[in-house]
């Protein structure tokens, strides 16, 4: 078993945490349909970023939060700031991906993913994926609500 | 040539336009994209929708409304209640589309168009869309607010 | 339990087959990602038809086939011919939704599906959307491969 | 008038090109529409990348070759390798954006372009996308067609 995390520490309202911390990863499994492809018979670039926004919302209500409720809730969206994206080898038609979400790094109002896409034990496509937490309806900066940043602390 | 289009009626709030009647009518330009395409190596069929939809934006754009003010000034959103589709030949990778949405009737809470995909002279794709004007926080249907319906009436 | 299908019967190529027939429906679980829905805070229009070609994906796989194999192997892709689907409540972001597809019509080169899009109990959207199975080369018409049909028969 | 560009220098098969070079450069418009939106009220994050592949293929275009007849043709591909995308504010729904696409790197077998995204005078998106030619059957490396390499150099 990996050894224990270690203890979450704010400093400067920035905290690092350890990629694949126990109970922050989360993977779903995805099939590639048509809509995913382009006519160069294979995913199109683009829509990877579709499938890893999901993993993160996924990771989200495992967490028990959904980005409706905290769009009405708090008032709060996370949106991407940055992406870097590694494409290694292209998914086709009918593939089953395993997309992975992981978060890297935390702040007060920012989250950061690794992200993966694999086919089997390949890995297909890479990414880091940063997101401010900002206000619905402005999209000004905000700090991420209490009670989520606990609950992530807790995992 | 056509016979010159009936004179326009109301008719208990209904009012019957026939198709292609003067200043109705939008026609759109836009390539086929990858983004379009799927591993079929054709237009995905889904998409066809979306090239429509942005036919019909610019028919409103034309009276002088948008969307986004329409939803945030009177509170509509024009949603979508019925397509039929016909497919009759593929679009592909690189082909410039035309096209059209034309106004064929009119009510106090709904618009129906008959739009078209071609390429060149071909007929590509076919279609009837109904929108019903609803209240855009509820969904619940509401009158098309009377500028616009006035605006409508005099093109 | 439901009573056992009539038996299936072979008439100059085409059948009819009814609605829900044990063994030809699939339904399919998805939720609503951010990729699904637009600005009006629903799901865009045409992506209920993404979602639709998915649920007759897997009704296919169920079968033991699938599209990119047909494509490969007897070199065919089932194109949707027309499309009638009946828009009659939004679905939301974070929804989860219950896709169907159920043969309604099979002949020698083409089926058709009726299909929905349900909430709970609630049905957001019904369609009716017929395929032909084509070359996948040129999209020409040409008959469904004699296997998938006797698989589909014997369903 | 800009200056010149500065000769073109071939160096163990790596040539660099300065940002902005003249004939290098596309920028396209493009209103942002409904299909590009997500409930947040914004443009989908990962649509800003299907914006600057319509860029890159106009660029492309504008030299005289499509993708198209690319991968029917010589039988390549332009692969995404990676991409870096920085989201500065976000677009809405109407916006008229403009997409640029800029040469900044070429050597035998891939290009990198500089990207992005801006309403009037702000930019809302940046990007660097670097993309590898290779072989429409297999995405296995090869080298840019001998003819497009030269007149991407005539420009």
């Amino acid at each position: 078993p990996p050894p224990p995390p270690p203890p979450f520490q704010a400093e400067d309202g920035i905290r690092d945490m350890p990629t694949g911390l126990v109970g922050s990863e989360m993977c779903i499994r995805d099939s590639v349909y048509y809509e995913d492809t382009d006519a160069g018979g294979v995913v199109f670039y683009a829509n990877y970023l579709a499938f890893m926004e999901r993993a993160r919302t996924e990771w989200l209500r495992e967490l028990g939060y959904e980005n409706s409720s905290l769009a009405t809730g708090p008032g709060v969206v996370f949106a991407v700031r940055r992406v870097e994206v590694d494409y290694l080898r292209p998914a086709r038609l009918d593939d089953v991906l395993d997309v992975t979400a992981s978060l890297t790094r935390i702040s007060r109002a920012s989250l950061t993913f690794g992200q993966s896409v694999c086919l089997g034990s390949e890995v297909l496509c890479r990414a880091s994926v940063q997101l401010a937490c900002v206000d619905s309806r402005n999209f000004r900066p905000t700090g991420i609500p209490r009670e989520l940043l606990d609950r992530i602390k807790d995992e």
